[in-house]
């Protein structure tokens, strides 16, 4: 019996088309990011499962992980997220030059059911600054959230950062009769509004809120908030410094110039270690109904590792989910489609001119021009034929006689003109 | 209790300063596969055991791997090894042009006790030719491998190509006397000439040939041989097509001119499924004795999944090894040590010039320039400080006066000079 051609489901497999696509938004996240000063690191896939126990929630590890035991016995996982390995690798280090400033784009595993823009195994950019309690950290993040989108050219009109803070929402839950021991719930439940249908959500907050219909109201009014000088909410903040912090950033905002950045009391995101200013970039045309990105500030990550305590903030971007972003307003440049893989063929007449063939090539290489050398050993017309449809533009020709010549013919497959030259002509023109 | 500050044993974990090395290596092997006209791919780091266990030998998948069942009960294996996935990827195109060329920088996992240059998560650079059974397909992914250690710039003295053939092999150890049966044993035991004494592998490889002293005395001497050219390995392999192929290779070698390339019959390589051409890549000093590369043709691996018959050849290469080895002769460029994370550090003057700083940087970035932003809120003095251990050459300095005339101060932080412009004209001093 022979073996399944699938790999398993939700894993991440790219054949050099997907392949290009994917690495030109991989690639473009990166150079954003090292415009902006931000340095590159990578963590290890396998983790202990203690690192994300204490932290990423009990949906993430309890049900959506990959964990088992090694040879060695250790319970380990595949890690989720990114954030936690960085928040260690950042504790480890006794002389780092604080702040930092990194990213990464590891692979990711969750065990959820596939679907279009949700896979098990995926590439989450992650971003994050580590040691300033500065509201410049988030501003910073945030412009560098711009500056991607940017680079992709997408308008600001196709995407929307809404932003909130954890902070503020714990003290304004607080102020709406949520008591202490629901407020997780609440959270919870504010978390999945967009997920579910509004009657279902309305049922769902009354039972987080214990019940009590006067208090979720009050949860119903406060999510709905969409200014800051909303009389309403300043009446129930007022006096709150979470509220002020939150007025702060919002001039920051202003200042700057974000026309995507709306304020958002509904964001409150899925993680547990979020302590501050959190934010999500949505697509504002509702084809990808997920966030593209999420982060915020988390105070007490570093601080798991020993007495350090460092406070961060950061995003995680999904790789899957802004691609199909991209695809659908058509910014995945046809150039990166149909790229050639090579500059020039080189075709071989006989067999016994393949050594002559291989040290041209190599040649032709050493001056960083792309070559691509016939291996197949078919025909001549065979071998043009594979130039052409690799969209490669010229092909030279080596046989017995050009060895002996030193003269080689180089065909413009998109003119059907011959030039003829040495080696090094050969090469002055394809440079 | 706090969490432990260190990963996992043998896990990859790399900090921005190691990420830059691993960077250099892993980016200059991609640039000589894309000057060969080879394409990028990549598949799931999870896989189905099975795929594994049909081919790539008991020790990989019995001993070495990291397995276990999922939580859809799937037994799944990290993938060891890249080759069985790209056999699978190859088979399923029904539309695939022959012959591809394809490079993988996959991260792979072996459960081996950590040692130098041998870890259990590791980064291993693939590269394969599929649908070419000529010769000229080994020639090239050896250019190529070629082309790799010169942009290196690794003179060929420090490293050897060792080449042989497992076809030609078989067919010489029957000549000697070895049996069908024990034909197996032997390519392992010739396999670990290396790694063992030189007495202790002589009783080893006695048993390998069923105790018989004059067989095994025949196998020393075809593994000891030279040169190609040898008298008592022509009278043994007289008529031999095999032997005729790998003469006809040494040819191809000789006449492209690749130095480094030596006949070693007693290269026979660990992995089961290769069938013909085997070669590996050394490093001669002795200091790195492990193999950095290790390739060759192989059959039979597509047909695995179907009917279809398609070769392969191609080499792994692990990048810890090969960076090791780079380190070694001194080969990692200092610029890429020592690199700075920007060109350019915005100093922000007071918390009310923080967004003026953000507009600032973005505008400057724009132009495709590197700038850091501070988000420290600290003293200037302290800032400059940060953007000197940085070794950040030029620092702007932003605050009410610089936003009010739109005139900005750029320090160069090596000679002490201060150059004063509009935006327009920093961006310009620093292109």
């Amino acid at each position: 019996m022979s073996l399944s051609t699938k790999p398993l489901s939700g894993m991440r497999q790219r054949l050099p088309g997907e392949f290009r696509i994917e690495k030109f938004v991989t690639e473009t996240l990166c150079l954003s990011s090292v415009r902006a000063g931000f340095e590159e690191y990578d963590g290890p896939v396998i983790e202990p499962l203690g690192l994300f126990a204490a932290k990423s929630g009990s949906e993430l590890v309890g049900r959506q992980s990959y964990c088992f035991k090694d040879r060695g016995g250790r319970e380990v996982i595949l890690r989720p997220e990114m954030t936690p390995s960085l928040a260690r690798m950042v504790a480890a280090q006794g002389e780092l030059q604080l702040p930092v400033r990194w990213f990464s784009t590891p692979l990711c595993y969750r065990y959820e059911r596939p679907q279009r823009g949700r896979v098990r195994e995926f590439l989450q950019f992650n971003l994050d600054i580590l040691g300033s309690e500065n509201l410049a950290a988030e501003l910073e993040v945030i412009l560098v959230l711009q500056g991607i989108m940017k680079s992709f050219k997408a308008p600001s009109s196709i995407y929307r950062i809404g932003w909130s803070s954890r902070r503020f929402m714990s003290d304004a839950l607080a102020r709406c009769g949520v008591t202490k021991e629901l407020t997780g719930g609440v959270f919870s439940a504010i978390d999945k509004r967009d997920k579910m249908k509004a009657d279902a959500w309305a049922d769902f907050l009354l039972g987080a809120c214990g019940g009590n219909s006067v208090v979720a109201r009050q949860v119903i009014s406060l999510v709905s908030v969409e200014f800051l000088s909303d009389p309403w909410l300043m009446d129930l903040m007022s006096g709150s410094s979470a509220f002020q912090e939150v007025v702060e950033f919002n001039e920051l905002l202003q200042g700057v110039g974000i026309p995507s950045a709306v304020f958002s009391p509904g964001v409150v995101r899925g993680l547990d270690y979020y302590t501050g200013i959190v934010f999500e970039l949505m697509d504002t045309g509702g084809e990808n109904n997920r966030s593209l990105c999420g982060g915020g500030r988390y105070d007490n990550l570093v601080g798991l590792f020993g007495n350090k305590k460092i406070s961060g903030v950061g995003f995680g971007l999904g790789v899957l989910t802004l691609t199909l972003f991209l695809e659908t307003y058509k910014l995945i440049p046809d150039s990166v489609r149909e790229a050639a893989p090579a500059d020039v063929y080189i075709a071989v007449a006989s067999s016994d001119a393949t050594a002559a063939a291989g040290l041209l090539a190599a040649s032709i290489r050493d001056e960083g021009i792309r070559v691509m050398m016939d291996v197949s050993g078919k025909k001549l017309g065979k071998q043009f034929s594979e130039a052409s449809r690799y969209g490669i533009p010229f092909v030279v020709t080596v046989g017995p006689d050009e060895v002996e010549t030193g003269e080689y013919k180089m065909k413009n497959l998109s003119d059907g003109k011959i030039f003829t030259g040495s080696l090094a002509e050969i090469t002055g023109r394809l440079k």
